[in-house]
């Protein structure tokens, strides 16, 4: 039986990587690598680096190019699932190149579970039936939990509810119910919707990478500096990732 | 200064534990340990053979017993507040008898962001303002990244927000505007109010350790099977921890 392991390497911090992770990494015969356009070049750095660190003498490194995706964001479903059945391909394909009773691999940034495409790429590719494998999944550092890490502070309050959520869907209104939200794929600056509120914001760019950026404080006071500084390095980087919690009350 | 370094190990599954937990614990002087009684026996152990594997020679071990809490679940914001402080002495006296230059630790289940009271309990400490102290935080595996990862599925749907709360406030009725909802410090098994609902339940206990339980179904048919379970784990182990996804549609 061939296998195929998921690996979670964390928000950007090399020492995200869990030991289960390394192992996962030194056990792996191939890798899939897909370069993502010049402006991600810095992530697919980090991965190299960790094979170079942890994977065994002698692994394959197989690069596929990602299939390009409509500029629009990554929260459209309908864009997403013409690009998923494009990406479902490229891992059928190492998939169906390993030997018999090879390991192949591919490191996911983050945790695997959060706002990331593979584990359904992957269900897509069983379905299809042309190709037959195990799989694992190796949880990762999620950058939620990186970022609330560097701020010291929690998810959740006590016995209160949190959600997870994205920059589109924070623009069209604060959700019911919860008074902590975490905002991830936030294109459009969605916090400046929420200007009126009693809100705290903890927000975070390139968290537990070299470029990491970190402010903190009443929204009302600090969205202006974070707009300034999302911009300005995104204009310098060319790309940003960048996650918050906002805290009511 | 003194430093004290809050470290997440992960939810049970010793190679949870990232490489910046491995050399957070490798610099501590000092780790904190708080006895639980006997029904987290296990769980005091798990930290215990961590440190013996990651620990420097010479390190010392500081034995608290945990403040008494109520019987009463964890989610009650006033017993908590008592509770806490009664923590946050143990935690000053700790640290007040590390030498000048010393780092203390204490290591925390999961991801210490994830309902836990580590965080507010060194604010408080802060606060009082009898010790002083530098402190970080190293995020963790939390026990929702590792129950997805076994059961290799997706937190979120593409572009859709989830929802983190309590057995407790999903008793008291579903969320409003979500679809996906992860419930963790659940005793009285409250996804058995939403039957009647078409919802998917990916269910673990002691996800992560040698007893690890999982279950996944149509909420409707596996419901039964897992209060069984769950009952079952409970009586024989003495203590039980749980967490699950329900999605709906
Ligand atoms: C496609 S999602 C992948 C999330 C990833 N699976 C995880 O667990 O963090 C990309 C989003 O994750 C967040 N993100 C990822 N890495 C980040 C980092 N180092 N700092 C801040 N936000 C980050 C941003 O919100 C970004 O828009
Ligand atoms: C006080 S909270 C601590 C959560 C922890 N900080 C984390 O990140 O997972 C305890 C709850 O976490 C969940 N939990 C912790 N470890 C677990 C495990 N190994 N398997 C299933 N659930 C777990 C259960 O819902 C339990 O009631």
């Amino acid at each position: 039986m061939k296998k195929f392991s998921v690996i979670g390497i964390g928000a950007g911090d090399p020492d995200h990587l869990t030991l289960q992770a390394v192992k996962a990494i030194g056990a792996a015969d191939a890798f899939l690598i897909l370069e993502k356009g010049e402006e991600k070049a810095d992530l697919t750095g980090l991965r190299r680096a960790m094979l170079d660190a942890h994977a065994r003498p002698g692994h394959r490194l197989v690069e596929g190019r990602d299939p390009d995706r409509d500029r629009t964001p990554a929260e459209y479903a309908p864009t997403v699932d013409g690009w998923r059945s494009a990406r479902a391909e490229i891992f059928e394909r190492f998939i169906a190149d390993l030997a018999d009773g090879e390991t192949g691999a591919f490191l996911v940034w983050g945790d695997p579970s959060l706002y990331d495409s593979t584990l359904a790429i992957l269900d897509e590719v069983l379905e299809r039936g042309r190709v037959a494998f195990e799989h694992e999944v190796v949880p990762g550092i999620s950058s939620v939990s990186a970022l609330l890490a560097r701020h010291r502070t929690n998810l959740n309050r006590v016995g209160r509810p949190v959600q997870i959520t994205t920059g589109r869907r924070l623009a069209e209104g604060w959700p019911q119910d919860v008074d902590d939200v975490v905002v991830m794929l936030d294109a459009r600056h969605a916090f400046t919707a929420h200007l009126d509120q009693d809100l705290f914001i903890y927000w975070g760019a390139y968290v537990g990478t070299p470029d990491e950026i970190l402010v903190s404080g009443r929204l009302a006071d600090v969205a202006g500096r974070i707009e300034e500084l999302r911009t300005e390095a995104r204009a310098r980087k060319g790309w940003i990732m960048d996650t918050y919690l906002l805290r009511r009350g």
